[in-house]
Parts: structure tokens; sequence; C-alpha cells
């Protein structure tokens, strides 16, 4: 078994949390795509009957091409259930998001939900949120001032770039700012705390009280249901 | 004399606050319009040498025409000066901006500058902000779920429009929600805090610690150095 395997099983173990004439939130990234080829699996093998919302273009292109009706999030009256991926998960089930950039509208989609149903394979356990970058969403306009505003806090990191080397847009029309921490900080929440009140950053990775019930996912092929502290 | 002499004057000696060589930021507004006339005629008149970085299109667009230097704010290394007017304003200065939708990038632009120079007519003071609207803006995406939420928290409120009608989009294409208040919130920075919070709320109007040197202009023509408390 291998970590595609666990995300094969965490997909198919959040899929079958969705019912018949349910309004479902697409994640982004590798494990929510999971999610996604196993919806596609129900919904054409056991005619289950579902409308989606996405929070990237990437999710909804995957969606559509497998036959899911995608609807507008802004034509929709409320969306019953999201499953999305983390990329860090502590036991307060604080998580660090937007690896892939798309962390703003996962904040939307998931703080407009029900629920938000978290799937991660083991690997994304962390003691205490912070072990990686964060990723911070900074309108473009004044990002040099901006940038230089974060810096002068004591944050350090670097501007993203796509694999070609080019600046990375956000679908939003935005840059990402990747914090990077020599430790994971004592109070993720004083962080996001000094981020978000600095004009020009319009939102940081970190996800608080946000996930419902989390799943995980395991190399051996096990899926639990993890409980937090 | 009349609100817009008043207003003639406070950017005439807004103006003179600008010396050779320096970056300013020009706000937006009917009063800031006044600040770059005026420092249109000195840069036309003195041969006055400066740049300028502009927190909207309109102002940008109209200091070209006049002949100013317009450079991009992601282009410059600092800025000296910066003239901005504000919808409403306290004696703890707090103020109230976003009338003209571009409250994000003129906040922006005061929090990089290392003076914000306010000038207000005298209509503009309040004995605490919240007399009338307070501009929030909000990403597209999702937005109805985001006023959800912003309704929830006890806030009222509605999508600006343009004249003609339609819905108002920002420079940074982005939606206005307009909050109003029954009465002033007797804690406008706990306003904030609650709608800084919400997913998809880019910015408020409230402007808190930004605010240098206040000049009101009065009906008579008269231009004082307002203290705040």
């Amino acid at each position: 078994m291998s970590l595609l395997e666990a995300k094969k099983a965490l997909g198919k173990k959040a899929a079958s949390l969705v019912g018949n004439g349910m309004i479902v939130g697409l994640g982004s990234g590798s494990t929510a795509e999971c999610f996604i080829a196993s919806l596609i699996d129900r919904v054409q093998n056991e005619g289950l009957s579902i409308q989606t919302v996405s929070s990237s273009r990437r999710s909804a292109e995957l969606a559509e091409k497998g036959g899911l009706t995608v609807a507008d999030i802004n034509d929709i009256p409320r969306i019953d259930l999201t499953v999305d991926g983390a990329d860090e998960i502590d036991p307060l089930k604080r998580m660090i998001k937007g690896g892939g950039g798309a962390h703003l509208r996962e904040k939307i989609l998931a703080s407009a939900s029900t629920e938000l149903v978290i799937i991660v394979d083991e690997s994304k356990w962390v003691p205490s949120v912070g072990r990686g970058k964060l990723p911070v969403e900074v309108l473009f306009y004044g990002s040099p001032a901006t940038r230089m505003k974060i810096e002068q806090l004591g944050y350090k990191g670097h501007w993203r770039l796509t694999s070609d080397g080019s600046i990375f847009i956000t679908d939003n029309g935005n840059l990402i700012f990747d914090v990077e921490f020599d430790a994971p900080p004592h109070l993720p929440e004083q962080v996001n705390e000094d981020l978000i009140h600095i004009p020009g950053v319009l939102e940081t990775g970190f996800f608080f009280n946000l996930a419902g019930r989390v799943f995980t996912g395991y190399a051996d092929g096990r899926v639990e249901l993890s409980k937090g502290k």
C-alpha cells in the first residue's frame, strides 16, 4: 500500500457520506481529487443525484469531466457537506491549507458549509501547525509594501512561483506569499491576527474552528475517524 | 463660501506640504481631487519635481491628465506623504473611508506611507465613527454566503450599485457591501474584528491608527490643523 492508496481509501470513505439530493462542496488538492473521483464513481454507478460547488477551477474541471453538475456557489441556497484535504492538522484540529493556492475559496466554502469533512493521510498530522510554510494571499497592488509589513513583524518567506518560474497567480488574481517558520509558532492564532491586520493581506492559510469530522488514512489502507484533543 | 471652496482650500494647504523630490500618494474622492488639482498647479507653475502613486484609476487619470508622473506602487521604494479625504472622522482620529469604493488600495497606500495627511471639510467630523454606512470589500466568489455571515453577526446593509443600477465593482474586481448602523457602534474596533474574521471579507472601511496630521476646512474658507483627543 502507498500514500496514493491511503488517499484513494479516504476519497471513497468521504464519498460514502454523501446522500441523495445533497449540495456538496469540492475541496482542492490531491486528496480532495480522490474524493471527487469516488464521487464521480457513485454518481455514475449508483445513480446518486447531487449538485456540487467547487473551491477551484481545477476541481471544477475534474468534476465536470466526470459528469458531475458543478453549480456556481453564488447561485445555491446552502452547502450540506464540503470535503477537503489539509497540508497540516494538529490535535486541536487547527489546520494549514493553501499548498495549492486555493485556501481563500476553500475557507469561504468551508465557512458556508453545514459540515467540513477533512481527509488527510497520516503524514499531515503535526503536534502543532506551522511545520511547513503558511500560504498568505496578498493583493497584487502594493504587494512589495505588504511584504515589507509582513517581514517587519518578523515573518520570512517568498512569493510563490509556478513550476516554470513565473509568479503564481490565484484564481482570484492575487499573489501567494509563503511564510516560512523556523519552528512551529507557539500561538498560531496570534500569527493569524498579526497577518490579517496588514492591509493587502487578504487571507491566511490557517483554518481554525472549521473542521468537522476528520478522517485519517494510513499506508496500510485503514481509514480512521480521528478525534481531536 | 461653500463646501467646494473649503475643499479647494484644503487641497491647496495639503499641496503646500509637498517638497521637491517627494514620492506622493494620491487619495481618492472629491477632496483628494482638490489636492491633486493643487498639486498639478504647483508642478506646472513652480516646477516642483515629484513622483506620485495613486489609490484609484480615477485619481491616476486626473493626475496624468494634469501632467503628473504616476508611478506603479509596486515599482517605488517608499511613499513620503499620502493625502486623502475621509467620509467620517472622530476625535480619536478613527475614520471611515470607502464612499468611492477605493478603501482597500487607500489603506495599503496609507499603511505604506511615512505620513498620511487627512483633509476633511467640517461636515466629516462625528462624535464617534459609524454615523453613515461602513463600506466592506467582499470577494465575488461566495458573496451571498459572505453576506449571510455578516448579517448573522447582526449587521444590516446592501450591495453597492452604480448610478445606473448595476452592481458596483471595485478596481480590484470585488463587491462592496455597505453596512448600515442604526446608531454609531460603541466599539468600532470590535465591529472591525467581527467583519475581518469572516472569510470573503477582504477589508473594511475603518481606518484606525493611520491618520497623521488632519486638516479641517470650514465653509468660511479657513483651514485648521485639527488635534485629536
